[in-house]
C-alpha cells in the first residue's frame, strides 16, 4: 500500500523535526580540577544553541524595540548527564523545539561527541519586553517568530 | 495526649529537616545584558551551597586518596527561576538532602532574596574515585559521609 | 630629632594607606584541569573587591541617574601570578587607590593565602554614563566620590 | 637595486611574522548589565586563541605524558580596553609570538571587530610539569615545541 507509506513517511517526518546542529569547542576554561568540562557549562553550551536557532530564523537574541528590549529570559532549565566532556573535544548539539505557547517556548537540547551521548537537556524561555531600568514583563511572542519556530515543532 | 503532641513534633522534625543556609552575593559579573543574574549562574550559586554543606559535615569537595580523587560529579541538574536575581543583592540558599542512595545524593535547593522566591533547584551528584588521567568510577558513598547525609534527610 | 621621625611617620601613613581588605573563598567552579584557580577567575576576584570597596564609600557598583546609568568600565586590567591558589582556600584581597584623575581611577590588588603572596594585579576604571541602549561615554567622576576616592590615595 | 628591496622584503617578513587569526562569537553569556561584554571574558577569548595556536603547531593545551602532565600556566595576563565589544559580534584575535625564553613564552593578542579596535592584550606562560596530585614545576619548553614557537617569534 504505497500511500500508507508516504503517509507514514509524512508524518515521521512531521513529529520528528529535523534538529538544528550547533557545534562548540570544549576549551580549557570549560573545564574543572576534576579533568572535566564542568557541570555548569553544559547551560552557556544549550544558551548559545538556542541563540544560535533563534538566528537562523533571522531573530536576534535582544532586540531593541522603542526604549524596549525584547528578550527570552529562562524559567527552566535542566540537564541530564550521560558521559564526560573533556577539553579539545567538539561537541554536537541538537536543539528541537518541543512546545510552543502564547508566551513561552520550550526547547530539547541533544548533546554528543562523535555519536557517544554526553548529555540531554530543557530549557523553557519566556518572551518578555523589558522597559529601560525596570522590571521584565511577559508578553506575547511576536507572530512571524511564533510561526517559524512553530514549524520546527514537532505536533 | 500529652504523648501524640510530643510524638507529632518529633515526626515532624524529622520528616521536615531544618534546611542548611548558606548566602551568598549576587556580583557584577554574575549579571548580563538583561540586567539580571544570568541563569546559568545559578548553578554556581546551588554548587556553593552543597560544597558548603560538605564542609559544614566535615568533608571536603575533592579528597586526594592514595593516587585517586574522591569527588562527586552531577549526574543532574535543574532550575526553575521564579524572580529575577539583581546586582548587589544577597541571596539565600537553603539546601536539604533529598534522597540518598548507595552511590547518589539528591539535594534540593530554595534560593530566595529578602523573603521573595528567586528560584528553586535540584542537583544530584554521583560519589566517583577519579583515577588520575583516567575516568571517573561510581562507588558506594562512604559509610561516615552517608549516615551523616542521611541524618539531614527526610524520612 | 624627634619631630622628624614624627613627621616622617606621619607622611608615611600618608604614602602608605592602610588597604581596604575583602577575603574570598576559591570555589571548585573557579578551578580548571590543571588543579588551580583558573587565571581568568583572578579578574572576577579584583573586581568583586574593587566593588566591596565602592560600597564601603557608600556608591554603588552601577547607579540609575534619570534615564542613565553611571559605572566604571574598565580601560586597563592585569595580573601576575606568583603561587597558585586551590580551592577551598581562603584568598584575602587587599585593594589599595594609586591613582585618581578626573574620570579614571587606578587600583591596586595584592592577593594572598594565609600569607603567601599568590598575585598582585592592577585595574584602570573610568567613569562613564550610559544611556541606555546607547554607547557608554566617560565624565568627570562626581566630586563627593572623587573626595572620598582621593581620601584613599597616597600622595 | 633589486637585491635591496629583496633583502628588506625578507626581513620585513622576519621582523613582522604574519600572526595567527581566530574568531569568537561574543555570546550573550559574555555580556554584563553594563550592555557590553565583561572585561573578564576577554582573557578566556585570548586563552582560547593561544590554544587554537598551540594547535595549529601540533600541540596540545594539556599533555599527559608518564604519569605527568606538561601544561603551561600565565605568569601574568593583561589587556588593555579600546572600545566595547557587543552581543552577536565576531571578535578577530590575532596572536603573535612576541617573546620565547628557555621556560616561558609571551603571545600579544589584538582583538578586533569587523576592523575597529576593541582590545590589545599579552599573556606569559610558563612550561610547567604537573605530578598528579602536586604542584606545577616550571622545566624547559621542549625542542620540538620552542623551535616551532621561535618561527612565529619576531627576531
Amino acid at each position: 500500500m504505497f500511500w500508507l507509506s508516504t503517509l507514514d513517511s509524512q508524518l515521521l517526518s512531521f513529529v520528528m523535526p529535523t534538529p538544528f546542529r550547533t557545534s562548540r569547542f570544549v576549551e580549557f576554561a570549560d573545564t574543572d580540577m576534576a579533568g572535566i568540562m564542568h557541570f555548569a557549562a553544559f547551560f552557556r553550551f544549550m544558551e548559545a544553541a538556542e541563540h544560535a536557532l533563534l538566528r537562523s530564523l533571522g531573530f536576534s537574541v535582544f532586540t531593541e524595540l522603542g526604549g524596549e528590549a525584547l528578550t527570552f529570559p529562562r524559567v527552566a532549565a535542566s540537564c541530564v548527564y550521560h558521559s564526560p566532556a573533556r577539553c579539545e573535544q567538539v561537541l554536537d548539539i541538537d536543539v528541537t523545539v518541543r512546545r510552543i505557547g502564547t508566551k513561552s517556548v520550550t526547547y530539547g537540547f541533544a548533546i554528543s561527541h562523535e555519536g557517544r551521548d554526553v548529555a540531554t537537556g530543557e530549557m523553557t524561555s519566556v518572551c518578555c519586553r523589558v522597559p529601560h531600568g525596570g522590571q521584565p514583563v511577559s508578553v506575547p511572542i511576536p507572530d512571524a517568530f511564533a510561526t517559524k519556530l512553530r514549524e520546527l515543532t514537532a505536533s
